[in-house]
């Protein structure tokens, strides 16, 4: 079973390549960190403070391509953990179907964040138990 | 009118925020540089070089995300260069129609290295004049 999460913090440190994202239980108090890199961390980073851009960055281009694609982003969900590595699908309703897309979870939380209100965020059982027995 | 041009050119400097790719004309000698970030640069040379991917990057859930949804990727237009930046498009064919994204060029050119055989670079020729002027 799926159960919703949140972004509860971004760990950006400048002398270290590895970045952290929190994710915390929406009705519960279990949460994890997913390690993912500066590019990535940033981006979600400048997104939650609302950081205005310029020109579309990478991840309001996937928006982008959905929307003008006549989709809509529907949710994200983290869906397993092997070796340390954690996998996500990004959740698209196009024509009447739900597609589901292989993502980074990094960037699957990226594109989460872009959207105003934020796509829900699933995370399987199985990978919280996981995650949390790691720690 | 467009003209087509190709990546010829990447410089990775690891001592410098500024990386650059070069477009070159493909019936013809003109070329420029357009100023990218590391992780575009990056991006773009490791699809250029065929390095191999585990999971999908950024660029290539872009990709991802046009097929999933019963597009194509047609090609890419840089279309304006004002006050030293450079605007572009992605094209898309879906649905019997083609559709044009907003992007900045070093997504445009990430994701027309991302597909095999590469996506068509189509370049104003104003931008071509614009670009070799303020060389």
């Amino acid at each position: 079973m799926p159960v919703e999460m949140q972004l509860s913090r971004i760990i950006i440190s400048e002398i270290n390549e590895d970045q952290y994202v929190f994710l915390k239980e929406v009705d519960g108090d279990r949460q994890f960190p997913i390690l993912i890199g500066i590019f990535e961390a940033t981006s979600i980073d400048r997104r939650v403070k609302k950081v205005e851009r310029l020109r579309p960055l990478t991840h309001d281009l996937i928006v982008g391509v959905v929307e003008s694609m006549g989709g809509e982003m529907d949710s994200v969900v983290i869906t397993d953990l092997k070796n340390h590595t954690y996998y996500a699908k990004l959740r698209i309703r196009s024509a009447g179907e739900l597609i589901e897309i292989d993502a980074r979870p990094s960037d699957a939380l990226a594109i989460a964040v872009t959207t105003d209100p934020p796509l829900p965020i699933w995370v399987d059982e199985n990978v919280i138990d996981e995650a949390i027995a790691s720690l």
